[in-house]
């Protein structure tokens, strides 16, 4: 039983557009990001942070890594979950866990992203605001 | 005869990439609005202005009205040939023409677009900058 | 007092993603052709009519002409709502027109695409189906 | 000393565009996957085989992996250079390796992408045809 994740983890929903699929008839593998992204700052905004405010604090979050794994291709109208989750969250960054599942239950995609924190007028790396650590540590024992 | 047009006109080439193309095999007509942007800095940057150079001194070009004919679609690793001209620039505004030929030299495309000056600190409207107006004059007969 | 429009207005929401905004903050202009699309199949699915399946028929529907006055920028994460109607419906082409509210009920953007039909084996131009003329003709006034 | 690598990389160019930067300046993550896309099908064509000629005789190659470090951002009008080369060639797949530097030429981005070969009437999976592999095999050491 893993009650921080249960805790944690969020579902976000995309319809697959006409402008997103290519002659293949897929989901072209380079829109995935954008879904993704749209999916944690929802994650994010359940949590009662938007990522607009955390930029309001002079903090951006960009984006230091990204792995994918495209497992079955999506196709124009289906209705994906996008479960997202942090896998890792520490002083200096913070690692986003993605799975997609599409309308018929099937696994189509893994991820994972790691973002830094990053003072907005320096550029220089920051620490991750204590907020969001707050918000997303693990839940005491009992 | 045209002088002013012959001067003025640019001409910027595009592949079509495979991740602009749709299910049903077109290059998708979102992507139109980005290649035709990236063809009018291109004749700006011919005539030694780069649009960057404009955000520098503090004023931005957002569009305003873009009106788009697709006449045939354009394929996947197609090489189009973007024509794109001034077709109109006043102290409060330009307009940039556009059409669009293949590599069979068929018109597949015309645009029309306008862009506004604005100052990036107030957002507020500003006048064409002088050395804008002062490269695309018309030409003094003789 | 316009029953017709009334009763065809749909209402698509859009939140505006990092991924959409450019540099100069706005939702970049490019990002609106790919919004509207998806609102105008929204607007079929709210009367049974889901974009693919009229493909499955083998009809495809091309965008053949698109005007698009950008009146104030979004930005990021705001709320955008879509309003999609049918303008004109022809034996062989569709117009729908736009607007778009933001949250605070401002006008920023209006738009008129037309689209064609198109039989997707032979690529010629095709008549509008007999059932979209059905779901979408004006009701008898009495 | 390897003869294969300079045989087989590729330098691809590519000027960064309004449309694809962001709120925060950079050239948004979401745009690399496309970039690299158009890098490794001109190393392709660079080697006498267009990626239409491939899906021609009904192979498509879809993407089943792709790991990718951000390291320093990229800017608007950065004038990159995409160095790209097949780093694992196999009977099943093939592994494209990246590096992308800038004007002032600082390495900005690394990338390693997997694509599988598939029969495009089946949606099965097939073996690197035989061209592909003696195009790019390594040359015989003498």
């Amino acid at each position: 039983m893993q009650p921080l994740e249960k805790e944690n983890i969020f579902i976000h929903n995309h319809r697959v557009g006409y402008a997103e699929t290519d002659k293949m008839q897929f989901l072209h593998h380079s829109n995935y990001a954008r879904i993704y992204e749209n999916a944690r700052w929802e994650l994010f905004r359940s949590k009662g942070i938007s990522y607009a405010s955390i930029e309001e604090l002079g903090i951006m979050m960009p984006v230091i890594k990204m792995d994918t794994t495209y497992i079955k291709p999506a196709f124009y109208d289906d209705n994906l979950k996008i479960k997202v989750e942090i896998g890792e969250l520490t002083p200096v960054k913070v690692r986003f866990d993605y799975t997609i599942v599409n309308q018929n239950n099937e696994t189509i995609n893994k991820a994972q992203i790691q973002l830094a924190f990053m003072n907005s007028k320096s550029g220089r790396p920051t620490r991750t605001p204590e907020f969001i650590l707050e918000k997303f540590k693990e839940p005491e024992m009992v």
